[in-house]
């Protein structure tokens, strides 16, 4: 799913000079109030080789008090290192309370690099719990934990390499590791996504910054930590509109407290004020800016006479497949999501049309009731689990809770933030237990929606799929949007995929749904010939 | 650790018959509350063969309303429950909001067989995990989960298949997995020790029960299921006295309302009254109720020419096992806790007195201070880990959390009640790297801790060794007897097992540590030969 992040927004020069001085000096004022509510608090930065880390945390450390800031570069283990427990090292370095860590790389450091090096990985999952011990325990004891990962494409990678290779005064940076990064940078990346959904936990959760342009990722970086420890100091900024805005952010950079002035100088408001930090008109920054839907391919198209073919070679393959899992005896879920009149109905029609009927079960989610009601939300997608030999399809599904009980209110933000979490380790243990897990995001256009909506309404027989509240979640489409990209990024994990469909034509759908499942089900059951 | 519980405890069948109504009709209003209050309870029960848990549960269920109850004995998979993920039928069985479900056997049935039966166990912390994040998944959804363990002896439970072999109608329930419980009983305690380390959580704690004496095993179960419920359910019974108790159990016998009686008795009062339910003389039970500490033999004594020679021969096997830790690269760490002046400091002498110097270091922990007092109380103890090749004894450690920061009030509740899962999980990081963890309680009783506080005061070079503070804390040795045993209980692990050493006589004492030193290590690094 990283692929997919829209790594091209940026911030111009201007734009990025007229709002740093804000941030950093809210950042100052922040970390004095955290030192006074003795909240100690840890940056973890990791990312691509690259993506100047080290400039970013010099962004962020350049207005702050130095006492109380710890900055840890962090390398390989030293021999010395190595003669302790792998997170002795980091043990060493937990901040006091009330103190800032900064750290260039992290605790993931080691555990990627096993990972990729070796070629079984099998210490990943123990290391992956021990870190999820370590940081709850932290934040159990009150520390704040910020994680930051740095995106950019594989190319960017190699552009940046080039140009620090070309300057002899440069070249050193770039490393063994990171050609080897640079080289298989789909494993690496295959590794990440499973990294980001084993340990984003509430406590600790992973923020994912889109690194192209260097002035968008330390706004970026920077608001994220400030709405972060905000929350978890209890100061929030108060809203106002641009206008207010504006006059804020002078105000704000004029009443910027240096460093080096006197003492009085450093003792934070008891209230810090709240025009010294105003809320910035960037959009919600960190994962949410990954804006996965924006970029997907809207003009693919299929014309019908390659739709008929295809779609008929797929259906005998589906029906092949379907044999093979139930001779097989492994299972399937198929879960599929997307916008209203998306085309979800019709692409599960073409998918079971040639599977034998007692092969498949389709469950068709809508608001709970009865027994479902009374129970935790996994509950009635535990009980329609599909036994070993069947195929089950789910039309909407658990991803509800990330979505319409979100957007509606319907579960309290605690509980669908912990959503993420007890979703993965779901879908983690039907991949254990060999069941095969795709999922679909059916998406297109709100242009297109409107179209579907009007067709729906003049053709009696498609009438009924029309509702009121079709019509009202097409007014949040935008909540909606963010919703889904961070759905999107944070459950899309090695096992069990998402795959975005472009379904602006419903045809090119259809035929990425089916082959999608067709290559899915190829490599888990193996080959079928016609 | 289990083997050290006391499963001598009784209760007489008049005391039984006194208050077993009590406890029932309160249980009948504690869940009449959850009812209301729509709290789902889950009670699970397990432990060894033969304890009668279909009996327990039917003094559970007496007085209680069908409705909303839920009871599940749990066998072996079924073949159409293999169809699916293990946990599947679990699911199947999460009670609805407000109902109670009691599970005779319960998802730990199948963990315990899989490890005892297998000779690798690889699924086993996968299993373990597993359950955890089910549990915690329900619990966050607002669930109350009480796990019980029925513990017996090897040999009670021969005497009960005697006794059920005997009779033909009975005979049919002894079987042959009961049986091999029976031969591999210590196989069995050793699973079920790792079991209760790594699911014992906060969320959904265990509680070992003595189950020799049924009358007793039957109050202890109701008494920590109602101290839980009322605690979670937030009505707690006002203290009583014993006279007034006398009533409170008259009273509230004759309020008991017996689910046959019309409609509205089954309605909860909106308050339920303190006196149907009072808090009876009981002690208070499950894990606490161990006893471990009260049955430590402490007659026995070593002379002093069998301790000299004793002592000299483990000295010099201790030296080779320290020259042996480096040549291997392992590290070790000796944990000593223990009463006031039962000798720690003495036996940590004869223990270091024949070791290389440069192989060991000896750490006094006391209240921490400085950069110790500024982190998570773990940093002090990760930072004192010993390298590889090196022994590392803690006179005193990070089980201060769970004893003086307990009783004395330094950390809240929820802070050393986490501890424990925490210690477990920082001593299992220990040992997947390779430490050696050695654990002794020094125990005496409080008459002899007296005699050496006297002897201290009258002799010169010892007054310096007796505090205010010890005498304090033995006005608070019964709080403390109990924090141990729930510390022993807690924290026994296969891995990082403790011994309970008998210091009466300090001979015997030193002896005992000694000898327990160099059999861990040399089934560690190796048998040595003098």
């Amino acid at each position: 799913m990283l692929e997919q992040i829209d790594l091209e927004v940026s911030l111009s020069k201007r734009e990025y000079e007229q709002r740093i001085n804000t941030l950093q000096a809210r950042l100052y004022d922040l970390a004095q109030v955290a030192l006074e509510a003795r909240v100690p608090v840890l940056v973890a930065f990791e990312g691509w080789a690259g993506t100047a880390k080290a400039r970013m945390l010099g962004v962020l450390t350049r207005r702050l008090d130095p006492r109380g800031l710890r900055v840890y570069p962090i390398t390989s283990p030293r021999t010395y290192e190595q003669q302790y427990p792998w997170l002795y090292r980091f043990w060493l370095k937990v901040p006091a309370y009330g103190e800032l860590a900064l750290f260039d790389r992290s605790w993931y450091r080691e555990i990627l690099a096993e990972r990729t090096a070796t070629s079984e990985g099998s210490r990943w999952r123990e290391r992956c719990d021990d870190v999820v011990a370590f940081e709850r325990a932290l934040a159990e004891d009150g520390a704040v934990i910020v994680k930051f990962w740095l995106h950019i494409t594989r190319k960017e990678q190699a552009r940046r390499f080039k140009r620090l290779l070309a300057d002899p005064l440069t070249a050193y940076q770039v490393t063994a590791e990171d050609r080897r990064q640079q080289r298989h940078y789909a494993i690496y990346t295959d590794a990440v996504e499973d990294l980001l959904a084993r340990t984003g936990t509430p406590a600790a959760p992973w923020h994912v910054i889109p690194a192209t342009d260097k002035y968008f990722a330390r706004v970026a970086v920077l608001k994220t930590l400030l709405d972060t420890l905000e929350v978890r100091l209890g100061h929030k900024a108060v809203a106002v509109n641009d206008e207010d805005q504006a006059e804020g952010l002078d105000d704000s950079a004029a009443a910027f407290r240096h460093p080096g002035q006197p003492d009085k100088s450093r003792v934070p408001a008891t209230e810090p004020s709240a025009q010294a930090s105003p809320r910035l008109p960037l959009e919600p920054s960190g994962i949410e800016v990954a804006h996965i839907l924006r970029r997907v391919d809207l003009s693919l198209r299929l014309d019908e006479k390659t739709y008929s073919q295809q779609l008929k070679r797929l259906q005998a393959e589906l029906h092949l497949l379907g044999l093979a899992l139930y001779r097989q005896q492994r299972s399937a879920v198929l879960v599929f999501e997307g916008w209203d009149a998306a085309g979800k109905g019709g692409a599960i029609q073409r998918l079971t049309a040639e599977l034998d009927p007692r092969a498949f079960i389709v469950h068709t989610i809508a608001a709970p009731s009865g027994e479902d009601k009374l129970r935790h939300y996994l509950y009635r997608f535990w009980r329609r689990l599909p036994p070993r030999g069947q195929l089950a399809i789910f039309d909407r599904s658990w991803y509800g809770r990330v979505l319409v009980e979100r957007i509606e209110g319907f579960a309290r933000p605690a509980a669908w933030q912990r959503a993420y979490a007890e979703i993965n380790e779901f879908e983690r243990q039907l991949v254990d237990f060999g069941t095969i897990v795709c999922k679909f995001w059916l998406h297109l256009s709100p242009d297109e929606q409107l179209r579907r909506f009007e067709a729906r309404q003049h053709v009696s027989y498609k009438a009924w799929k029309l509702t009121a509240e079709d019509w009202r979640n097409r007014e949040q489409w935008a909540q909606y949007e963010a919703a889904v990209d961070e759905m999107l990024l944070r459950t899309s994990t090695p096992a069990a995929p998402w795959t975005v469909v472009e379904a602006e034509d419903k045809r090119f759908g259809r035929v990425k749904v089916l082959r999608t499942c067709v290559q899915r089900l190829e490599r888990e059951l193996g080959k079928v010939s016609l």
